[in-house]
């Protein structure tokens, strides 16, 4: 079946959409309720609140699709602040002409996450509009953060160690040779980094910073990062773990991974004394076996790479339009 | 100056972006942590959440525009689960050749009806796709409901009273006539209905269901209201306040009021005892002047209306398209 402009007037076509792709895949005690919004349980720690859209093109991709996607995004940015994701809104803009049968999948693989991350989807939104059969989801996440974290950006300390939690740039790669429609032998990196993060925090590590690397690349993030906590940050190229296939894409298209944008991927400070721990316990996440340790915090500020040849150079965040509609 | 692609990036020039546009109008204390989620202060009450994406054509209208939309639909899904709403997330999916003039009006109007209903825009996000100079806006909310509050869709009882807090029809009529340009004195009733609420949970109102009606009007919300409590719901066709330029453009186009979407109107039913009490408290409200009894709750099944030459009818739920792009 195709979407049509009935399927978001809100009457009895809106309904029966609702009822047949999204509640079903989607089903739990909130949402079943079905009200204008979701009630929950009173929280003890601090409620931490966010929200992302999708507009990622191709909608499905080697590694995932704008709905496994659309979870990942906001549990990861949840998992950043230290808080345990609970629920997650969804709101769709469907355009005319998209097909129930590639809508179905993309629905499913976002419940097949959402029960990975431990999340539930709590309340969302359904609209159409006029278009080619594209989509485009919003995700806004809850969660809770025990009293007395204080995981920030401005939390970077001269002497912190940087982790990267795996290699750079496979996401970006990924949409790119999509949008080409070259063949390359790597997959998005696409993944629910929570059960990660809250295992670092059950360890007692002392999680200064920690922040996902997506849109803009570690560039642009650590530029972020250095400019907010008023230090200087030093990267050492060599260590900075990226895929063989996706180094050779970059070498032909003079591509750098530092400013490719990844979807399962954090950059961590840490205390130095606890940076081998804390690699460890990574290097055991499902999603951490490729962690390095890529460079420090220093006195300055700024953010200069030491290239393999011994140099170093300054770097910049992202300029430009960088790749368009990568998440 | 014109959106480009360059601006979804998330490098140096969504930085810009966000920085002279969304955070100088929506600054507050946690907004401008600028983290990857906004930390919240420690909640007594249950957390009330929930999400709405807004697509309305054309994104200015009289009485209103996409932004203040955005923010009334979200605050007033809070608000009809007897929450108080605190804060919301403000996504954004721009187009390109969106000019920065026409946005930059819709951002100050979101700011102005956030600090009309006392929220905070505590996090965001912003995607550019190609397009033709529109947007899309999510909004996500997140309210505080006092335990013990049961205000809920599956709450309506025999012998409640149904109040209608203002006339029916005027966002739709505006949108309508907006795009087939013909002129009516009339604005969008778009507005945050959240003081309302309050008030009358302030005053001890026993209030047993509260719903905005939106898209598929009053006849869709009735039908969900009537299916979910099990109850059956008679409304008096000349009780129904409509504003006279409305029944005018309705008498022409053959259009009925009870099926066109409203984003300042709610549904509200009640104990008998306390309908006058509850009326006279909505009509003293700034958005409530109009309100009016308009039907009660029944044994029985469906929605009938009871017409001006003492006839009967059955009220179905919207079929078929609406209107596109109403919100």
């Amino acid at each position: 079946m195709k979407i049509e402009l009935r399927h978001g007037a809100g009457g009895e076509d809106t309904s029966r959409l609702i009822a047949d792709l999204f509640a079903q895949a989607f089903a739990n005690d909130i949402l079943n309720k079905m009200e204008d919004g979701a009630v929950l349980p009173v929280m003890q720690g601090n409620p931490v609140f966010t929200s992302d859209s999708f507009v990622v093109d191709p909608i499905t991709f080697p590694g995932g699709d704008i709905g496994k996607l659309a979870v990942c995004g906001t549990v990861n940015d949840l998992a950043c602040m230290g808080a345990k994701p609970l629920y997650l809104t969804a709101s769709f803009i469907l355009e005319t002409g998209l097909d129930t049968a590639v809508l179905e999948p993309i629905i499913k693989s976002m419940a097949a996450t959402a029960r990975e991350a431990g999340v539930q989807i709590v309340a969302g939104d359904t609209k159409v509009v006029e278009g080619k059969g594209g989509l485009f989801i919003n995700t806004a996440g809850l969660g809770e953060r025990a009293v007395g974290v204080d995981i920030s950006a401005a939390n970077l300390k001269p002497g912190d160690k940087l982790i990267v939690t795996g290699t750079l740039g496979d996401h970006h790669a990924v949409i790119l040779t999509q949008r080409l429609q070259i063949s390359l032998e790597a997959q998005s990196d696409c993944a629910p980094l929570n059960h990660m993060v809250q295992k670092l925090l059950a360890e007692g590590v002392n999680l200064h910073t920690v922040r996902d690397i997506t849109r803009g690349g570690l560039a642009t993030v650590a530029n972020e990062l250095a400019a907010t906590s008023k230090v200087k940050i030093l990267l050492e190229e060599e260590k900075i773990p990226v895929n063989e296939a996706v180094k050779g894409l970059c070498g032909i298209l003079g591509l750098e991974p530092i400013n490719m944008g990844n979807e399962g991927k954090l950059l961590i400070a840490i205390p130095a004394e606890e940076a081998e721990k804390a690699l460890e316990l990574i290097k055991a996440d499902k999603y951490g076996a490729e962690a390095a340790i890529v460079g420090e915090v220093m006195e300055g500020k700024g953010v200069r790479l030491q290239t393999a040849l011994g140099g170093s150079r300054r770097v910049l965040p992202l300029r430009g339009e960088g790749l368009p509609r990568i998440c």
